[in-house]
């Protein structure tokens, strides 16, 4: 805090080609003012997308407060390390190789250059030259979209994975899985160039993480106790719902970061892109709650906090490309969808303890697939054109689905070939034992909550483990 | 993602009349170069009201969380839900009628277009067109503040309302009471035109939301076990002390979006009132802590918390036009009348379990009066001019006095109609055995820490409820 | 909420030569165009302070949350008290002296006017006049700077210490100690002309924190407990992780202004002070983490917390002078840093109950030092120059552990006096019996969680004090 403002005009004049303390000559040429017109709107394009980047980041919290809440209190303190350290393991593995994956120059399916941030070229980086923003804000922007990505999975594996297993898969998912995918749609690849579109991310960031949480899951088996003999499915209810309320309030708001945030410039459509985010969040809870209400006979909590997250899911895709009133289906119907969804992956005994497949990876395609009907081109004309339902015809709806499909189709194999590989080597999963216990005796030595008494039931000691734990899977 | 920006200039052209991405002619002229101007000023005024937007959002989260925490275990889910789904409710109710009452062209007692958010003609919404920010921004700042408004008769009325009620009347309050209090004073409505002045809503948000809030208690009355046979109050105390306290911590992180974004625009004056409004929560805290040291011999923590309410609910009025010092006054002040309000309505039986009641109707209404005391016609020439202390004569007290008054008659009736309808149709409070059992089982199935084992006393088993609840009120 | 756009224009003449709604004459000269483009960067400035200083006073709750989920759940309403009023007499204390003595026109040491913010000359407070926003702008920010120094000291004395001790603390450091400081390096002092340079405050704001800790801590004694008879420590777990770990998310987003924000200005530098920022503490987890593994044979939840912390403080000084690789040595080695300290300190018994000396004190002068070694000129040229490790020599280095020793000296001397005082005075520590019941009741009258039932061992009754209470010091 000294003084930096009247050495830095050097550095922007490196940085920006241009202005910085504003002090002109007495008689400025026409040409120098629009010099410092265009610097000025670079400096505010990067002052919204660093604030932008920050209400990303924030999202870490509610993950981690949403998984944290909808689970048992034995395995809390996991809960916040798994969310603390995909984070913290994704900023380096996206700084190191990640964000050259995902936006370097290269061929249609994956960037090859510009790892550590390098710009060897001026072309490094070409897929992102649409933004004037400093390079290290792009780099920042991108980086909470992918630590978004990672930290989805820790939900649908939460209470029995093992913690280096984990840390293992967030650096993988951050460096690797999710740049390939970021690469095909937003950093000038195959799905770019086929005309599929994904504002904010729905599949980019939501289903994949999504498809991978799905695999995960599905490597891992159901917790013990979370099927009868019967086949019915016990409820495990989490253990602290306020908790998971604040979650969703943060991601909410982090949401707000998330969707306006993705024009990367400040620009008057981030107006339009909060009202039609909001409106799906909202009428998202609305129908989550009244399903789960003639369902279940009450309005249940967790079934309307994961309806808010439905429809921001649903949303993210088509948000700056759909009129208020389409939000409005669109979210609507990602809540109902949501709590089908879970009582779907019940069903079929796929045991995700926080609903992430479902909220992030259904909601998420459902959204996806939305843009290809109710976008219209009057929003960003020259961009999707219109869908099906406004005359667009259908090209765009099967873009969408191509490129959805595609999606699953690659991050279900990655997923199979690095859970599969985790199972065979450092495992999967903590022992029996460890998990009645809870994992943040077992695996960090310290309970979260030693001061309060805790309820026999979830301890471990009453609850009895009519099915056993056992992988379904045996590739 | 992607390269919205290179193609956003056309649609900027439509929205903002020119501008985007700063690409300007070989040699632009001066009046392209003015309009470009223009149009930055308005891009940042959209940054700045999208950006306060979000932090008035975020204050959702933090009644949640006061209320929670001074209410107990058994009721902290319906807690959650309430504060959640009024703001869903809210959402949906304000874009179709809400913002169409309060800003649509229409006479001076209501606005009668723009519903919808549908703008019939360049004149519709001409009571807002003094923001120059798109339509939307307007729109989502607007809302958060109904929102806001509408959340604060929750606290007031926690641990004993039905939850299907509840949500009938978030849809009532949105849509058309805080609409129409919302047209007379910031719409263009009899009271702009009076002459009465509130910057951020001390009357508007808040004193409707506690006037409801009173009406609501009193048709509801106490809770089972609040009063004694002998008159006097039994302390119930709240279940989370540290969740109030972060409640609080959010609501004033989010009045730095409330008070600096009422401007609706980036100019110089928000630093003005940013300062204001933190030294009069402050002082608010301090008085308030000081007072119920003297009074309860302890420097009470629930008393305390709401001490910064009350002080940033009284400057939220009269913020841009007083001085810092006046500000510590008028803050001061309200810390002291928050304690005893408190105590006075104990004492008159009115169980308001937040103290909501006292906050933002007391306090809101004394705040809003403090504006045609301390008003200083030098810090926004030509508005409210001076007050009474500075040398302005008695005439602005007077309007503020109007404004007070009108807005409570006005919004009592509005709530006993309201509550008096739903109390004789699908009922305002919920059986006694579900009260003592608590609103988590009872309305929504679901305990809100079922792995922690509870105080005997706490869950209701051990609470011997000596008065009977008994609404009040026959009407 | 009303028209003050049309009508500001003339209070911004006043306030800031110019503009206001960016109405122009029919054919503008160059001249007011120039004008209106440094007016709008004015403006844009004043945005980017307020809402950075936004996310820095958010750091409250994050210190709040941290404290209070490190420690036992008998003190929790005492820390949240502390906490919040620490902020509240400090906002007070820092507007009537503080700001005049750290920025205010006087000597090398101290500065001498300016009280009350009253700027009596143009040149009041020179020494801010390199930032262009408004007065109150800069008061905002710098204050939310004083409140962090402040609330650093709760967590070293939590558990043991008189509130109304620590009120009286909290006024001092915020109205001398902490603005003396300041004045030396950042309101143009001896240290500032000497060449040391701490760009966000590690040693301004971090340390000074720190060190009253240090001797607030040693003043105090460790708790009852804490140290066994034959000189081991026992570990008193936090009551509350999840609460610990949503304090840390909160003060990493805080960070987020507290850095970038400490240009005090809106300019490109922004995103590489947000990445240098982000890498730090995410290496800094990491490395704590392992090196907690490595010693304790677990992942350790809160030394994993106090190494996201440790990797910010450590960044803090030299945030904008180094490259990113720069930052992750200097964050990591912080993260080991951290764990090492906070073993020393349970070796030499100084109870430190959240390990604030080692993160803000240890840490902050680490990074400030790393300053003096990592530092490159071609980041903020004309600024640092290079350090030891970039060519630049160890002349920097040297200035840069003046300032470090001086600043230890000086808060160290300041402590041992207010301490001393206030011990022999008001007395600066709870009966033995108080602390053994909790501060919640003994202080405050109310217990944080009464819904609740508590484990015996941590309600006082189950712990055996083998090593009584008793200040190793005696002065």
């Amino acid at each position: 805090m000294r003084n930096l403002r009247r050495i830095i005009p050097g550095a922007l004049v490196f940085v920006l080609g241009g202005i910085g303390g504003a002090v002109f000559a007495a008689d400025p040429s026409a040409k120098e003012l629009a010099a410092k017109i265009a610097d000025q709107q670079t400096i505010m394009d990067t002052v919204w997308v660093m604030l932008t980047a920050f209400l990303v980041f924030w999202m870490q919290a509610g993950f981690a407060y949403v998984e944290g809440g909808l689970t048992r209190a034995k395995n809390t303190n996991n809960i916040m390390m798994k969310n603390l350290m995909d984070f913290c393991v994704g900023s380096l593995a996206y700084w190191v190789i990640g964000f050259g994956l995902m936006f370097g120059a290269g061929n249609a399916f994956v960037g090859r250059s510009g790892f550590f941030l390098i710009e060897k070229t001026a072309d490094t980086f070409a897929s992102l030259s649409w933004a004037t923003v400093p390079l290290y804000a792009k780099f920042m922007f991108q980086l909470v979209f992918a630590a978004t990505a990672a930290t989805i999975v820790s939900g649908a594996m939460a209470e029995r994975t093992k913690f280096n297993a984990y840390l293992i898969y967030s650096a993988v998912i951050s460096a690797f899985i999710y740049p390939v995918v970021g690469h095909w749609i937003w950093g000038g690849g195959w799905l770019a160039n086929l005309g599929f579109w994904d504002f904010a991310g729905s599949t980019v960031v939501h289903s994949t993480g999504a498809w991978m949480a799905l695999i995960g899951a599905w490597f891992l088996g159901p917790r013990i106790g979370k099927f009868r003999k019967d086949g019915k499915a016990n409820a495990i209810p989490g253990h602290n719902l306020p908790m998971a309320a604040l979650g969703v309030f943060i991601l909410w708001l982090g949401w707000f970061g998330f969707n306006p945030g993705s024009t990367m410039a400040a620009n008057a459509s981030i107006a339009h892109i909060s009202t039609t985010t909001n409106l799906a969040a909202a009428i998202g809870a609305i129908t989550a709650m009244v399903t789960a209400w003639i369902l279940f006979k009450k309005p249940d909590v967790s079934m309307t906090l994961n309806g808010v997250l439905a429809g921001l899911v649903a949303i993210t895709a088509p948000c700056a490309f759909v009129s208020p009133a389409s939000s409005i289906v669109i979210g609507g119907a990602a809540g109902i969808l949501v709590v089908l969804a879970v009582v779907f992956f019940d069903k079929i005994h796929l045991d995700d303890p926080v609903g992430a497949v479902s909220v992030h990876g259904i909601c998420g395609s459902f959204g996806t697939l939305c843009l290809g009907l109710f976008a219209q081109d009057k929003f960003q004309p020259g961009t999707t054109g219109n869908g099906l339902f406004f005359g667009g015809g259908s090209s765009l709806l099967l873009h969408q689905a191509i490129g959805v499909i595609s999606v699953f189709g690659f991050v279900a194999v990655c997923g199979v070939i690095l859970f599969g590989l985790l199972r065979a080597t450092v495992g999967l999963r903590v022992t029996a034992d460890e998990e009645i216990e809870g994992l943040d005796i077992g695996e960090h030595g310290m309970s979260a909550y030693p001061d309060f008494e805790m309820a026999e039931k979830n301890t471990g000691a009453g609850l009895v483990p009519e099915v056993h734990a056992k992988s379904r899977v045996t590739v």
